[in-house]
Protein backbone atom coordinates (compact mmCIF):
# COMPACT_ATOMS: atom_id res chain seq x y z
CA UNK A 1 0.00 0.00 0.00
CA UNK A 2 1.20 3.84 -0.61
CA UNK A 3 2.38 5.52 2.09
CA UNK A 4 -0.27 8.07 1.84
CA UNK A 5 -3.35 5.39 1.24
CA UNK A 6 -5.91 8.18 0.93
CA UNK A 7 -4.23 9.85 -1.82
CA UNK A 8 -7.75 9.19 -3.72
CA UNK A 9 -10.16 10.82 -1.64
CA UNK A 10 -7.82 13.88 -0.66
CA UNK A 11 -8.07 14.67 -4.94
CA UNK A 12 -4.68 15.32 -5.11
CA UNK A 13 -2.06 13.70 -7.19
CA UNK A 14 0.37 10.68 -6.13
CA UNK A 15 3.69 11.52 -6.94
CA UNK A 16 4.35 8.13 -8.72
CA UNK A 17 1.31 9.41 -11.00
CA UNK A 18 3.04 12.05 -12.63
CA UNK A 19 5.29 9.56 -15.04
CA UNK A 20 2.49 7.54 -16.40
CA UNK A 21 0.80 7.35 -19.86
CA UNK A 22 -2.64 7.84 -20.27
CA UNK A 23 -3.59 4.18 -20.18
CA UNK A 24 -1.26 3.42 -16.84
CA UNK A 25 -3.38 6.85 -14.75
CA UNK A 26 -6.25 5.07 -15.60
CA UNK A 27 -5.14 2.05 -14.17
CA UNK A 28 -3.53 3.50 -11.37
CA UNK A 29 -6.18 5.77 -10.42
CA UNK A 30 -8.44 2.49 -10.55
CA UNK A 31 -6.07 0.18 -8.18
CA UNK A 32 -5.57 3.42 -5.71
CA UNK A 33 -9.32 3.86 -5.60
CA UNK A 34 -10.31 0.04 -5.28
CA UNK A 35 -7.24 -0.14 -2.94
CA UNK A 36 -8.07 2.82 -0.11
CA UNK A 37 -11.74 1.25 -0.19
CA UNK A 38 -10.55 -1.94 0.89
CA UNK A 39 -7.96 0.11 3.01
CA UNK A 40 -11.23 2.11 4.37
CA UNK A 41 -13.53 -0.89 4.89
CA UNK A 42 -10.65 -2.55 6.77
CA UNK A 43 -10.11 0.53 8.82
CA UNK A 44 -14.22 0.43 9.19
CA UNK A 45 -14.52 -3.08 10.05
CA UNK A 46 -11.73 -3.02 12.62
CA UNK A 47 -13.26 0.17 14.48
CA UNK A 48 -16.55 -1.76 14.60
CA UNK A 49 -15.24 -5.01 15.85
CA UNK A 50 -13.05 -2.79 18.24
CA UNK A 51 -16.27 -1.02 19.84
CA UNK A 52 -17.67 -4.66 20.51
CA UNK A 53 -14.54 -5.90 21.64
CA UNK A 54 -14.77 -2.59 24.03
CA UNK A 55 -18.03 -3.60 24.96
CA UNK A 56 -17.45 -7.14 25.78
CA UNK A 57 -14.44 -6.07 28.03
CA UNK A 58 -16.97 -3.37 30.33
CA UNK A 59 -19.21 -6.93 30.76
CA UNK A 60 -15.91 -7.97 31.69
CA UNK A 61 -15.05 -5.84 34.37
CA UNK A 62 -18.99 -5.40 35.72
CA UNK A 63 -18.39 -9.31 36.58
CA UNK A 64 -19.97 -10.23 33.68
CA UNK A 65 -19.75 -12.54 30.21
CA UNK A 66 -16.98 -10.89 28.05
CA UNK A 67 -19.67 -10.77 25.15
CA UNK A 68 -20.04 -7.50 23.22
CA UNK A 69 -21.78 -6.39 20.15
CA UNK A 70 -22.67 -3.51 18.23
CA UNK A 71 -25.08 -2.92 15.36
CA UNK A 72 -23.96 -0.81 12.14
CA UNK A 73 -26.07 1.36 9.30
CA UNK A 74 -24.79 3.16 6.75
CA UNK A 75 -21.25 3.33 8.53
CA UNK A 76 -22.59 4.55 11.68
CA UNK A 77 -22.98 2.84 15.08
CA UNK A 78 -27.08 2.63 16.01
CA UNK A 79 -26.72 -0.07 18.74
CA UNK A 80 -23.90 -1.16 21.40
CA UNK A 81 -24.34 -4.03 24.02
CA UNK A 82 -22.58 -6.40 26.13
CA UNK A 83 -24.15 -9.91 27.75
CA UNK A 84 -26.35 -9.17 30.75
CA UNK A 85 -26.54 -12.05 32.80
CA UNK A 86 -25.10 -11.27 35.60
CA UNK A 87 -25.39 -7.46 35.87
CA UNK A 88 -29.43 -7.69 35.00
CA UNK A 89 -29.76 -11.22 35.79
CA UNK A 90 -31.54 -11.72 32.32
CA UNK A 91 -30.92 -15.24 30.65
CA UNK A 92 -32.21 -13.06 27.38
CA UNK A 93 -29.82 -10.38 27.28
CA UNK A 94 -27.32 -12.26 25.46
CA UNK A 95 -24.88 -9.54 23.76
CA UNK A 96 -26.57 -9.45 20.67
CA UNK A 97 -29.69 -9.74 21.77
CA UNK A 98 -28.80 -6.34 24.50
CA UNK A 99 -27.12 -4.49 21.37
CA UNK A 100 -30.81 -5.15 19.50
CA UNK A 101 -32.82 -3.60 22.42
CA UNK A 102 -30.40 -0.59 22.45
CA UNK A 103 -31.06 0.15 19.23
CA UNK A 104 -34.63 0.27 19.59
CA UNK A 105 -37.66 0.07 17.16
CA UNK A 106 -35.68 0.52 13.93
CA UNK A 107 -38.05 -0.62 11.45
CA UNK A 108 -35.78 -2.49 9.05
CA UNK A 109 -32.84 -4.23 9.65
CA UNK A 110 -31.89 -5.40 5.91
CA UNK A 111 -29.13 -2.47 5.66
CA UNK A 112 -27.77 -2.87 9.13
CA UNK A 113 -24.70 -5.31 9.75
CA UNK A 114 -24.40 -7.28 13.46
CA UNK A 115 -21.19 -7.20 15.02
CA UNK A 116 -20.09 -9.67 17.60
CA UNK A 117 -16.93 -10.78 19.67
CA UNK A 118 -18.46 -14.15 19.62
CA UNK A 119 -20.27 -16.23 16.88
CA UNK A 120 -24.04 -15.68 17.85
CA UNK A 121 -25.91 -18.44 19.07
CA UNK A 122 -29.30 -19.82 17.86
CA UNK A 123 -31.05 -17.46 19.64
CA UNK A 124 -29.52 -14.76 18.72
CA UNK A 125 -29.16 -16.21 15.21
CA UNK A 126 -32.67 -16.56 15.14
CA UNK A 127 -33.46 -12.34 15.53
CA UNK A 128 -31.17 -12.18 12.84
CA UNK A 129 -33.07 -14.70 10.23
CA UNK A 130 -36.70 -13.08 11.90
CA UNK A 131 -35.06 -8.98 11.52
CA UNK A 132 -33.55 -9.90 8.12
CA UNK A 133 -30.38 -8.69 9.04
CA UNK A 134 -27.86 -9.18 5.70
CA UNK A 135 -24.23 -9.65 7.34
CA UNK A 136 -23.04 -10.89 10.39
CA UNK A 137 -19.26 -10.51 11.47
CA UNK A 138 -18.08 -12.28 14.19
CA UNK A 139 -14.52 -12.12 16.28
CA UNK A 140 -14.42 -15.74 16.90
CA UNK A 141 -16.20 -18.75 16.50
CA UNK A 142 -13.11 -21.54 18.22
CA UNK A 143 -14.32 -21.13 21.75
CA UNK A 144 -18.20 -21.91 20.56
CA UNK A 145 -18.98 -22.46 17.03
CA UNK A 146 -22.30 -20.79 17.31
CA UNK A 147 -25.24 -21.09 14.18
CA UNK A 148 -23.38 -20.20 11.34
CA UNK A 149 -24.83 -22.73 8.96
CA UNK A 150 -28.08 -21.97 10.77
CA UNK A 151 -27.87 -18.53 9.46
CA UNK A 152 -25.81 -18.62 6.18
CA UNK A 153 -28.87 -21.23 5.18
CA UNK A 154 -30.83 -18.43 5.24
CA UNK A 155 -29.04 -16.01 2.99
CA UNK A 156 -26.94 -14.05 5.86
CA UNK A 157 -23.56 -13.15 4.75
CA UNK A 158 -21.52 -14.55 7.85
CA UNK A 159 -17.42 -13.53 8.40
CA UNK A 160 -15.32 -14.93 10.98
CA UNK A 161 -12.86 -12.25 11.96
CA UNK A 162 -10.74 -15.26 14.41
CA UNK A 163 -9.50 -12.76 16.71
CA UNK A 164 -6.91 -13.63 19.07
CA UNK A 165 -8.32 -10.91 21.90
CA UNK A 166 -11.63 -12.34 21.38
CA UNK A 167 -10.59 -16.02 22.10
CA UNK A 168 -8.66 -15.09 24.58
CA UNK A 169 -11.72 -12.73 26.96
CA UNK A 170 -14.01 -16.40 26.37
CA UNK A 171 -10.78 -18.82 27.22
CA UNK A 172 -9.97 -17.01 30.32
CA UNK A 173 -13.74 -16.90 31.30
CA UNK A 174 -14.94 -20.21 30.41
CA UNK A 175 -11.62 -21.41 32.61
CA UNK A 176 -12.88 -19.40 35.35
CA UNK A 177 -16.41 -19.60 35.25
CA UNK A 178 -17.45 -22.57 33.38
CA UNK A 179 -20.80 -23.04 34.78
CA UNK A 180 -22.04 -19.21 33.96
CA UNK A 181 -20.76 -20.10 30.93
CA UNK A 182 -22.77 -23.27 30.16
CA UNK A 183 -26.14 -21.70 31.48
CA UNK A 184 -25.71 -19.01 29.14
CA UNK A 185 -26.01 -21.22 26.70
CA UNK A 186 -28.23 -23.45 28.02
CA UNK A 187 -26.48 -26.55 28.59
CA UNK A 188 -26.06 -27.02 32.12
CA UNK A 189 -26.46 -30.59 33.28
CA UNK A 190 -28.82 -31.56 35.77
CA UNK A 191 -26.34 -31.65 38.52
CA UNK A 192 -24.76 -28.24 37.70
CA UNK A 193 -28.33 -26.58 37.75
CA UNK B 1 -66.52 -40.51 27.87
CA UNK B 2 -68.67 -41.07 31.10
CA UNK B 3 -70.64 -38.50 32.27
CA UNK B 4 -68.80 -38.70 35.77
CA UNK B 5 -65.33 -38.25 34.56
CA UNK B 6 -63.75 -37.82 37.53
CA UNK B 7 -65.19 -41.29 38.84
CA UNK B 8 -61.39 -42.53 39.43
CA UNK B 9 -60.04 -39.98 40.85
CA UNK B 10 -63.24 -39.51 43.89
CA UNK B 11 -62.52 -43.40 44.14
CA UNK B 12 -66.70 -44.01 43.52
CA UNK B 13 -67.20 -46.99 41.94
CA UNK B 14 -68.92 -46.07 38.92
CA UNK B 15 -72.12 -47.78 37.90
CA UNK B 16 -71.20 -49.60 34.92
CA UNK B 17 -68.16 -51.32 36.79
CA UNK B 18 -70.79 -53.57 39.28
CA UNK B 19 -71.90 -56.18 36.83
CA UNK B 20 -68.15 -56.71 35.25
CA UNK B 21 -66.14 -59.76 35.61
CA UNK B 22 -62.93 -59.30 37.60
CA UNK B 23 -60.71 -59.35 34.22
CA UNK B 24 -63.34 -56.73 32.98
CA UNK B 25 -63.34 -54.69 36.24
CA UNK B 26 -59.42 -54.63 35.98
CA UNK B 27 -59.79 -53.26 31.96
CA UNK B 28 -61.95 -50.89 33.18
CA UNK B 29 -60.39 -49.55 36.14
CA UNK B 30 -57.03 -49.22 33.62
CA UNK B 31 -59.47 -47.42 30.68
CA UNK B 32 -60.72 -44.92 33.64
CA UNK B 33 -57.52 -44.00 35.24
CA UNK B 34 -56.21 -43.87 31.37
CA UNK B 35 -59.79 -41.52 30.21
CA UNK B 36 -58.99 -39.85 33.39
CA UNK B 37 -55.06 -38.72 32.77
CA UNK B 38 -55.88 -37.91 29.68
CA UNK B 39 -58.87 -35.27 30.56
CA UNK B 40 -57.00 -34.46 33.77
CA UNK B 41 -53.76 -33.06 31.04
CA UNK B 42 -56.04 -31.82 28.68
CA UNK B 43 -57.54 -29.62 31.28
CA UNK B 44 -54.14 -28.31 32.40
CA UNK B 45 -52.99 -27.73 28.99
CA UNK B 46 -56.10 -25.48 28.62
CA UNK B 47 -54.69 -23.68 31.81
CA UNK B 48 -51.92 -22.60 30.63
CA UNK B 49 -52.78 -22.10 27.29
CA UNK B 50 -55.80 -19.47 28.89
CA UNK B 51 -53.14 -18.07 31.23
CA UNK B 52 -51.30 -17.25 27.89
CA UNK B 53 -54.45 -15.83 25.93
CA UNK B 54 -54.41 -14.08 29.59
CA UNK B 55 -51.30 -12.76 29.08
CA UNK B 56 -52.00 -11.86 25.16
CA UNK B 57 -55.51 -10.10 26.04
CA UNK B 58 -53.45 -7.88 28.56
CA UNK B 59 -51.02 -6.59 26.34
CA UNK B 60 -53.72 -5.61 23.65
CA UNK B 61 -55.57 -3.93 26.39
CA UNK B 62 -52.24 -1.77 27.08
CA UNK B 63 -52.48 -1.02 23.46
CA UNK B 64 -49.43 -3.84 22.16
CA UNK B 65 -49.41 -6.71 19.83
CA UNK B 66 -51.78 -9.79 21.49
CA UNK B 67 -49.55 -12.54 22.02
CA UNK B 68 -48.74 -14.16 25.23
CA UNK B 69 -46.62 -16.90 27.15
CA UNK B 70 -45.90 -18.74 30.10
CA UNK B 71 -43.02 -21.29 30.97
CA UNK B 72 -44.46 -24.20 32.64
CA UNK B 73 -42.24 -26.95 34.35
CA UNK B 74 -43.82 -29.34 36.61
CA UNK B 75 -47.18 -28.19 36.41
CA UNK B 76 -46.56 -25.03 37.51
CA UNK B 77 -45.96 -21.41 36.00
CA UNK B 78 -42.28 -20.31 36.04
CA UNK B 79 -42.84 -17.45 33.81
CA UNK B 80 -45.38 -15.45 32.08
CA UNK B 81 -45.23 -12.38 29.58
CA UNK B 82 -46.30 -10.92 26.88
CA UNK B 83 -45.30 -8.93 23.58
CA UNK B 84 -43.49 -5.41 24.70
CA UNK B 85 -42.88 -3.86 21.63
CA UNK B 86 -45.26 -1.09 21.93
CA UNK B 87 -45.22 -0.78 25.95
CA UNK B 88 -41.69 -0.60 26.07
CA UNK B 89 -40.54 -0.11 22.66
CA UNK B 90 -38.55 -3.41 22.71
CA UNK B 91 -38.18 -4.50 19.25
CA UNK B 92 -36.88 -7.84 20.83
CA UNK B 93 -39.44 -8.34 24.01
CA UNK B 94 -41.73 -11.10 21.72
CA UNK B 95 -44.02 -12.55 24.26
CA UNK B 96 -41.64 -15.91 24.22
CA UNK B 97 -38.60 -13.71 24.93
CA UNK B 98 -40.59 -11.81 27.69
CA UNK B 99 -42.19 -14.99 29.29
CA UNK B 100 -38.29 -16.33 29.32
CA UNK B 101 -36.94 -12.87 30.75
CA UNK B 102 -39.40 -12.92 33.85
CA UNK B 103 -38.89 -16.66 34.54
CA UNK B 104 -35.24 -14.67 35.39
CA UNK B 105 -32.03 -17.45 35.41
CA UNK B 106 -33.98 -20.59 36.32
CA UNK B 107 -30.53 -22.74 35.26
CA UNK B 108 -32.04 -25.37 32.71
CA UNK B 109 -35.19 -25.47 30.80
CA UNK B 110 -35.04 -29.11 29.26
CA UNK B 111 -37.87 -29.90 31.88
CA UNK B 112 -39.97 -26.86 30.80
CA UNK B 113 -43.13 -26.34 28.26
CA UNK B 114 -42.91 -23.06 26.43
CA UNK B 115 -46.86 -22.11 25.70
CA UNK B 116 -47.68 -18.79 23.16
CA UNK B 117 -50.78 -18.22 21.94
CA UNK B 118 -48.91 -17.88 18.60
CA UNK B 119 -46.51 -20.20 16.30
CA UNK B 120 -42.94 -18.66 17.43
CA UNK B 121 -40.74 -17.05 15.16
CA UNK B 122 -37.15 -17.91 14.64
CA UNK B 123 -35.69 -15.41 17.31
CA UNK B 124 -38.19 -16.92 19.48
CA UNK B 125 -37.64 -20.71 18.53
CA UNK B 126 -34.03 -19.80 19.01
CA UNK B 127 -34.10 -19.45 22.39
CA UNK B 128 -36.07 -22.49 22.70
CA UNK B 129 -33.26 -24.44 20.63
CA UNK B 130 -30.42 -22.82 22.15
CA UNK B 131 -31.80 -23.03 25.86
CA UNK B 132 -32.73 -26.65 24.96
CA UNK B 133 -36.62 -26.30 25.70
CA UNK B 134 -38.12 -29.73 24.70
CA UNK B 135 -41.76 -29.03 24.47
CA UNK B 136 -43.82 -25.99 22.61
CA UNK B 137 -47.46 -25.62 22.72
CA UNK B 138 -49.12 -23.06 20.02
CA UNK B 139 -52.29 -21.29 20.29
CA UNK B 140 -52.62 -21.47 16.56
CA UNK B 141 -50.10 -21.27 13.36
CA UNK B 142 -52.79 -19.68 10.60
CA UNK B 143 -52.02 -16.16 10.86
CA UNK B 144 -48.24 -16.59 11.21
CA UNK B 145 -46.77 -19.84 10.25
CA UNK B 146 -43.81 -19.23 12.76
CA UNK B 147 -40.49 -21.77 12.69
CA UNK B 148 -42.05 -25.26 13.68
CA UNK B 149 -39.84 -27.22 11.15
CA UNK B 150 -36.72 -25.58 12.47
CA UNK B 151 -37.40 -26.33 16.23
CA UNK B 152 -38.73 -29.73 15.10
CA UNK B 153 -35.68 -30.60 13.42
CA UNK B 154 -33.90 -29.98 16.88
CA UNK B 155 -35.92 -32.39 18.41
CA UNK B 156 -39.12 -30.17 20.01
CA UNK B 157 -41.76 -31.63 20.11
CA UNK B 158 -44.60 -28.90 18.68
CA UNK B 159 -48.06 -28.95 19.53
CA UNK B 160 -50.46 -26.50 17.64
CA UNK B 161 -53.85 -26.44 18.97
CA UNK B 162 -55.38 -24.29 16.50
CA UNK B 163 -57.78 -22.36 18.67
CA UNK B 164 -59.79 -19.99 16.99
CA UNK B 165 -59.71 -17.34 20.16
CA UNK B 166 -55.82 -17.09 19.14
CA UNK B 167 -56.23 -16.88 15.71
CA UNK B 168 -58.90 -14.02 16.24
CA UNK B 169 -56.99 -11.90 18.26
CA UNK B 170 -54.20 -11.69 15.62
CA UNK B 171 -56.20 -11.20 12.59
CA UNK B 172 -58.27 -8.65 14.29
CA UNK B 173 -55.12 -6.92 14.99
CA UNK B 174 -53.41 -7.73 11.90
CA UNK B 175 -55.93 -6.06 9.98
CA UNK B 176 -55.98 -2.78 12.17
CA UNK B 177 -52.25 -2.52 12.35
CA UNK B 178 -50.79 -4.37 9.83
CA UNK B 179 -47.56 -2.17 10.24
CA UNK B 180 -47.00 -2.33 13.66
CA UNK B 181 -47.47 -6.78 13.14
CA UNK B 182 -44.96 -6.98 10.15
CA UNK B 183 -42.17 -4.12 11.96
CA UNK B 184 -42.80 -7.08 15.09
CA UNK B 185 -41.75 -9.99 12.09
CA UNK B 186 -39.31 -7.64 10.46
CA UNK B 187 -40.67 -7.79 7.10
CA UNK B 188 -41.33 -4.02 6.71
CA UNK B 189 -40.65 -2.55 3.60
CA UNK B 190 -38.47 0.05 2.65
CA UNK B 191 -41.45 2.31 1.86
CA UNK B 192 -43.28 1.50 5.49
CA UNK B 193 -40.00 2.03 7.31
Amino acid sequence: MLPDSRWHRTKTRHPTYINLTYIEKKRFTRNQRNQNQYSLREITMDEFMAAAIAEAEQGLQEGGIPIGSVLVRHGQIIGRGHNQRVQRGSPILHAEIDCLANAGRIGRYDDTVLYSTLMPCYLCAGAVVQFGIKKVIAGESQTFAGAREFMEAHGVEVIDLNLERCQQLMRDFIAQYPQLWFEDIGKLTSKEA
